[in-house]
């Protein structure tokens, strides 16, 4: 560690040398846990099916604003593509470089020592700051943020504000937020035909031929318009199989993957309603199974996005956007139990990749990003 | 053997007792040459590949007639779902039970006590008797017919008519001859995209979705309407496949088999040049590779076409009907080398399948029917 290492840069330093891939944690949550009990958190873990969870509460009243993210990282691929290690954190030309340096490593720090000088500065702030934390939000994510809000709901804990810390900004620190993310509804299809040779097409139905028209159709489709706050609905199938290879042989169905992702305006029920009308309106024999992987959210211009907003221009003097694109994040989980949920983080440009990095000069400002919010919605008045 | 035995249905038995799935020929083809050695035929070994080719021809003169067919069988499948066991030939009922029963052992026995019949009564015949037999046409036939027919075109040996013994009665024996084949062209076509993620189809392009239309358009043309003697030619998509498995992810391309049946009033190069224009229309980034698995041929109401059905009325009383549905055959390799090429055998209906039969009352009349067409051929005028 460099003498001149500032305090976040040097927790997401050690968080970094844990190689916490998806769903190991390697000590990240007892690291944070420690940093947050000696400034008063209640902290309980939540562990199931190999996950590691961590709760961690400071106050017991309203308004509670909860910092949420996740300490698992992707695979590093091979370390030799790395100019250095993964898992050994490294400042060269004014980046840390290391897997999880930008999703989401740095936050977590930054949540940290956030909440340290904030309860240093106002140790009888109102309200209630909380930590909601997993290493499983990289896989499949089902016995991760998920299991702590069904164990929040089932004892009627609520959240009023969150900031999911995931790398939001694009070009510089705090030109992005996400207020909301589309939702995801997938569907499996089986067009039915009839299995034939190719000599005698009379006597087959051939599934591919007969979907045709339908595809073109549904591909072709606006949706809807979208609105203030999602872009408009798209449909992409990701897979269509039909065939054992044989080239003399009409199959006898056609299976389809497709996806939608929809914002505010379009609803699932609608998106399955439409999809059905146009394949029976082509006549077509089929089977159809549903799966809504995540419904949309959205956080309006409220309290916290005003505060993050406010926070942002007072740090780093840049105004924000806001945005709903991009895949799905743990945010439409947590929605379910809160009412203005965003997300904010660092750069994202590098998350994912080989030599993933971050800029220091940004380390210390995040971090007074999330402790300017933390100020405008739990310090007392006056 | 049973004392009724007449010596067609004795000679078909003894070619299904003997198991040649191909490319077995196991033991056939020296039955048969045996048989014709006795009645002064040049025969002739053409194997390669591991397939065994006969080429028996008697006399040095034109016209040469060529009866022609295969030994091969296809596979049984489980000899246990067999009423009784597929290479013991087994008569009740009325039938002729066993593999290759139909497909095609009468015919060769057929064939040669035809022939047998014919020189004993007709011992100065015009022109020349030839027998042209694989043990490759159930395979992928590459070592077999068209390697005879190579040989023969090598040394400028031609046949003027050709009778190939495939099973093509409907109903009954003699209401169908095949005079002519369809072609067979097949492409294999890579519609190119760029992979990309779901949620950001801006980034992608979708080779399913930029494919859709142009196979709606190209399964819903009618590319010909077809002529005296061929269907309209059509187009059939066998296999489209894109996509891991994955749902999140927007496949880089898109792989389409398809294959056209034509007959003659399209040629292949138009069928080719259509389906391009088509895709290029579209817009479509793709590539292509063709396969011309077999060019169309059709044999008019000529000589051996007027003697063939001449043939079948006098023996059993049936007005035959010309046809050029099916698949391929290895007429299409004869049609080479020789400008009459029909198709003619008993009834198709149990050909590949469990229980494979012909009716045992139609065997001497088939051998009669081609014996009755060798003299209208090749008996001496007056
Ligand atoms: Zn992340
Ligand atoms: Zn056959």
């Amino acid at each position: 560690m460099h003498a001149n290492h500032t305090p976040t840069l040097t927790l997401a330093c050690e968080l970094i040398a844990r190689p916490s891939v998806t769903p190991e944690d390697a000590g990240c949550l007892d690291l944070i846990s420690a940093r947050l009990q000696a400034l008063g958190f209640t902290c309980e873990r939540i562990d199931t099916g190999g996950v590691s969870n961590l709760w961690a509460r400071r106050g017991s009243q309203a308004p509670v604003l909860c910092l949420a993210g996740h300490t698992d990282v992707v695979p590093p691929g091979p370390a030799a593509a790395w100019d250095t290690p993964p898992f050994e954190p490294n400042l060269r030309d004014g980046l840390l470089y290391g897997r999880g340096a930008a999703d989401m490593k740095t936050s977590l720090a930054a949540f940290v020592t956030a909440i340290e000088r904030f309860v240093s500065a106002c140790p009888d702030h109102e309200g209630s700051i909380a930590l909601l934390l997993t290493s499983d939000e990289e896989g499949v994510a089902t016995h991760g943020t998920v299991k702590v809000v069904e164990a929040l709901a089932a004892r009627g804990e609520r959240i009023d504000y969150c900031i999911v810390g995931e790398p939001t900004s694009v070009s510089t620190l705090g030109d992005m937020i996400k207020n909301g993310r589309r939702g995801s509804l997938s569907g499996s299809l089986r067009v039915k035909g009839l299995q034939g040779h190719v000599a005698y097409p009379q006597l087959a139905r051939n599934p591919i031929h007969l979907f045709a028209p339908a595809l073109a159709e549904l591909a072709a489709i606006r949706w809807d318009e979208g609105n203030e706050f999602f872009p408009p609905t798209t449909w992409q199938v990701s897979n269509i199989h039909a065939g054992t290879g044989a080239n003399n042989v009409i199959p006898g169905v056609c299976e389809v993957l497709f996806n939608f992702r929809f914002g505010s305006v379009s609803t699932a029920d609608d998106l399955k309603r439409r999809t059905c009308e146009i394949l029976d309106r082509h006549g077509l024999d089929y089977e159809i199974d549903w799966h809504l992987s995540g419904k949309p959210f959205i956080t309006g211009r409220g309290q916290l996005v005003r505060a993050l907003s406010a926070a942002i221009h007072d740090t780093v003097g840049v105004t924000t956007e806001l945005s709903t694109t991009g895949g799905t994040s743990d945010g439409r989980f947590i929605a379910d139990i809160c009412p203005e949920v965003v997300e904010f983080g660092p750069v994202n440009a590098t998350i994912h990749k080989i030599n993933e990095c971050v800029a220091i000069d940004a380390v210390e400002p995040l971090s007074a990003i999330y402790e300017r919010t933390l100020a405008a919605l739990l310090q007392p008045a006056g």
